[in-house]
């Protein structure tokens, strides 16, 4: 394991790193994304560096994000998707991580079904543990991206509303967003049907709407959520029909309001769904700029990790 | 997008560049299969440019082929399948290009079982597009290698007879392949079964055979297709076994001939349906030559389209 | 073809390599086994070389630590397995392996379900052919690995008593540690299910158990083999549960032995099967050292096959 810059060794979810942590890495981002938007788009800080990227579950964006994040970096990079694997011939989790490490990696980006899987393998295991989405947990990187880019937009989260429309029950980016923004000082609210808000968000100190116009209203960020029918299990779930009738977030809604909210989705879209196509391409969005902070951001969280100082 | 040395920014199809960006795009491959044969098989050409693949339909050689061309000329190269993709969710192929190209990704090469995908993404994104396949419109570089290999054992294409055999109404390999020829000056010709023979050939000025041995005694060069039976919708088809009959080319066939036939075949062969083993692994064979040429006409296209001049 | 240092260009078995070529490899991979342990574990050796990594069967660890290997070494890796690719379609072995050779790969390592699959490739094409495991028959880097493992431990192989527990019948790895073990001068035997102990095992001159406590008592080192009951097609095979009972290897077994057997198992263990956690997990295994020499192990077996002199 390499001794981390950031007040823990692992990036195992918003909730355990500090608000120093992080400022440093969104500052240290602004670096990186000068260099991605050079002609020559790569360092040599990581050449020293293997990277073991471990994804249990299905993904292109994060995967495709982190590796060239990695790759930018110089890291070398071994990547490990569970289709065609031993975990199919039912060796446990810990066995494959262990193997893998044997063969000296030192950093291990890695997405999992099963909420707490980065937690337990950090516990366990000794490299540098990255995690890139556990179960209905947390999705740091995916909320240190958007809180980049919100900064990008806003340049302070003092006093800022944010709002998340969706699926907050069983979304890992919205609970990491929750505990990114409330950090950084803005304050967040959510907007869903009931069946999909959890009971502790007031315990969080987040503000719930059910009715997007009045979430809107109050909010100058509107983080909306993909529907992933697929993934609930509750009663009483709207169908993809009645979600965009009273949930989707369309072009006459937008123009209906006195301002002018800035659109973000972690992608990818259900175009129709919860974001019509002509406010997802519209000026107000900055979702592609999100995915090109997203390599920033993640070349940043290994670098610091990696014990590199600020630069 | 990168500043292209030819006269298009991308290569969508051999209908859509000049004869001169074909005789550019030939000799340049003459110095890359030169390189691929050192001992020292690489140049530094394109180090500071990102490649994504995207292979949205199974494919071993042509991806393989691109992967190694790319990393003799130094790129950075991302690969990304459809399986295990957010395709699978449903995402729209744009939302997935747009995303890879957020993150900084200079050209694309890309298959895909639509026509005209890849014409598609050069309207909407900025980046270099290289068709690698698309339904069954075109596949421009495997008319690039063809025209290669057969310029390698003849030099010249004035005058020369060539014949492609096989489905030709189902076949991108044949429609490049009909415009690559042409364009260079010699004269095509398509043999197969009626009910794979499309009726607008007539337009192209392309002669057309019913049975093989007339079109073996009138040309120099045999381009014998795979069967692919999986893909067709068309009545009255022939059987594997049928066409093997009829359509197959065999040793027994050749040696009928006054004159020694080149042969050629894009594989993967079905052996002992459209081309016999001891055709096939023949001195006639120019059939490894293609694959090895493959990649040095690949490594020319990139480096072409990626602006550098002519060696 | 690169000349090999070793007496064979190929490694297809340790059946048709010198007692002077394993321990040459031995000894190779001890400067490997530093390499990898240094910060910078990189060697530029094989950078002009060529890797394919020919999986036609599922693998995490060995195709891991193949890929390993080769980026240590510096070489350019192409890695194919059989899902989404031409053998789908039908294509026959020869002409995926001659395709991809056609592309100049210079070594080609290969794992293939049929027994035979390397011995027969070396005979056909021009490149140094490494076996990583075929059908029943070997898996040479397997024992080299397992035999350095044992070496690290014990210094020496003379009058050392080895016995391979499990499913001989079926066992590449059991046949390759056979040979292995018996060129360098140790003794070997087996010890399972008498439906699973093959019958040439007499020929070779390997004692036979057919109880666990007895095969314990006789040796130093238990290299106990993961029970693939989806493999097997013979009559009157144990349940897990029975082989469990009768074959596992769990604490108590191990305590009322006088000595300190060692531990060895190749992965990836069905825990509570042929070996319990406590005995896989304790001071007694060399499990995970076993994984870490294996690529040390095999960047020595390829770094001689490229004809590189021992340092």
């Amino acid at each position: 394991m390499i001794n981390s810059y950031l007040s823990q060794p692992h990036l195992l979810g918003i909730k355990y790193i500090t608000k120093e942590d992080i400022e440093l890495i969104l500052q240290t981002a602004d670096n990186f994304k000068e260099v991605i938007n050079r002609p020559i788009k790569k360092v040599p800080t990581l050449r020293d560096v293997t990277i073991a990227n471990l994804f249990f579950e299905n993904s292109t964006r994060t995967k495709i994000s982190f590796e060239l994040a990695e790759k930018r970096l110089s890291a070398d990079v071994l990547n490990f998707s569970s289709g065609g694997s031993s975990v199919k011939k039912g060796e446990s989790l810990l066995d494959t991580v262990n193997n893998i490490l044997s063969m000296k990696v030192d950093m291990v980006v890695v997405r999992h079904s099963i909420a707490g899987t980065p937690s337990f393998l950090s516990q366990h295991i000794d490299a540098n543990i990255v995690n890139a989405g556990d179960g209905t947990h947390e999705h740091p990187t995916q909320a240190l991206l958007d809180a980049y880019s919100i900064r990008e937009k806003f340049n302070s989260f003092q006093g800022l509303h944010v709002c998340i429309f969706g699926d907050i029950a069983h979304s890992r980016v919205a609970l990491s967003n929750i505990f990114c923004l409330q950090k950084l000082g803005a304050k967040v609210a959510v907007c869903g049907p009931p069946t999909l808000i959890p009971k502790f968000l007031d315990d969080l100190g987040v503000k719930v709407f059910y009715r997007v116009k009045e979430a809107l209203e109050w909010c100058d960020v509107a983080n909306v959520l993909r529907i992933q029918l697929e993934r609930q299990d509750v009663k009483y779930i709207p169908s993809l029909r009645e979600y965009a009738l009273y949930y989707g977030i369309h072009r006459e809604l937008l123009d209906s309001l006195k301002k002018e909210v800035v659109i973000m989705h972690p992608g990818p879209i259900n175009r129709g769904v919860e974001l019509d196509s002509d406010v997802a391409d519209s000026s107000q969005s900055i979702i592609l700029e999100q995915v090109e902070n997203g390599v920033a951001v993640r070349m940043a969280v290994l670098y610091l990790l990696a014990g590199n100082s600020p630069m």
